[in-house]
């Protein structure tokens, strides 16, 4: 990890945190092991900055931070994506928050097998830690919002047209519409379906209400390459 | 897999051959499972097309393929990358292949710890595997070359100068000059280095050659995520 993120209850007072846990370890491991050493460290949902060691036992770091710079602008981006196989679920979320996504919308397709929402992997504890893990790597504090959705149609038609009011709304899929635009820079609603993809009767009520088809030529990629590459070209 | 990839010795003759490995059992699964579907097949390094199922037992299928599309084309890309942790290199070589990467030199660099040398990965028959699931994955048939150079000096000074030859070299590198381009659609060898980062020596180094840095703005991408996106960036 690129950045120790701190929550609430790590502060024993306005200036320190105490660290026990899988960061007193990675402080010890990767960063500095002596009183005097920094750190870099970020408050969640907050600002960013440096963790200087002021007392280290077996136990326990303790850090005086100093929390003065912003973290990175996030993407003006919502991704609306069907919900990934089990084993594909830690990896995507930690990339889309490395990345920089902004809102994460996991709905339902025909093509997600029923028993993928019953995943350990969807416990709320471990999304969070996905996401947290993609901010640690990324240099970021501030986490994604994200939704889940178990239900296609009354999602796509009741609450997703609020959703990408104010966005382009694009789906990529296979051969619909234009390859898919570099560097529009603006805020975008991107669907994305399962391996194997949306169907037509999921890919026309996307349409029906808006979104524009993107395509990435003829090579098939894998769920977490597809969206990586297109959130690559949507923006600088 | 969207593509089975056929090799010489699974012809029988010219117009058929007979699969009984772990091709065998993905067309049972996925593809169909009686006499007279169709699976889509390519030859290694050859045309793609159709393969009709001719003849099925329980230790084999036999398909009569007829192979007369062209694959896609690749990029024009040549990616010079530090030797990743070991865990990752399946997943790195894999999507290499499924992104259309020309060719992928492996070199060594100073934050790649010297064991990762001889991790069974590295295995000639495993990678080459690890590149036929990306062919698989993204209905490609051109193996990309692979090359490994265990000394970054003598490699950097001696070969690369005539394999950058023809190109336009970059090295991605945080804070080195312009933010990675869009869309350069030309000739590129891609320079990047561990997770970690090149060493200054490295850089400068590689720099020394013609490299020109770019970068990916503020936030620290894992290796795989960087990869990705500066080729998403780079092509169309």
């Amino acid at each position: 990890m690129n950045l120790i993120l701190l929550e609430h209850q790590d502060f024993i007072d306005p200036q320190h945190v105490r660290l026990s846990d899988a960061r007193f370890k990675q402080i010890l491991q990767v960063h500095g092991s002596q009183i005097g050493d920094q750190v870099r460290v970020g408050e969640l949902n907050g600002l960013m900055g440096s963790g200087r060691i002021t007392d280290l036992n077996e136990q326990a770091v303790t850090l005086a931070v100093q929390l003065d710079q912003q973290p990175p602008a996030k993407l003006p981006l919502t991704v609306v994506l069907a919900l990934p196989r089990p084993k594909m679920i830690r990896r995507i979320f930690r990339s889309l928050a490395e990345l920089g996504v902004e809102q994460l919308i996991v709905i339902n397709s025909y093509k997600v097998e029923k028993s993928f929402w019953q995943s350990p992997a969807l416990d709320p504890v471990k999304v969070r830690q996905y996401l947290v893990d993609g901010l640690q790597q990324a240099k970021d504090t501030i986490l994604p919002q994200v939704q889940f959705h178990k239900r296609f149609k009354p999602f796509v038609e009741d609450e997703l047209p609020n959703i990408i009011a104010g966005s382009r709304a694009l789906i990529a899929h296979p051969a619909l519409g234009e390859h898919c635009p570099h560097q529009l820079n603006e805020r975008i609603t991107l669907a994305v379906g399962p391996e194997g993809g949306f169907i037509p009767y999921e890919v026309e009520k996307l349409q029906a209400i808006g979104f524009e088809g993107v395509d990435l030529g003829e090579r098939i990629l894998k769920v977490e390459n597809a969206l990586t590459t297109l959130i690559a070209k949507l923006y600088n």
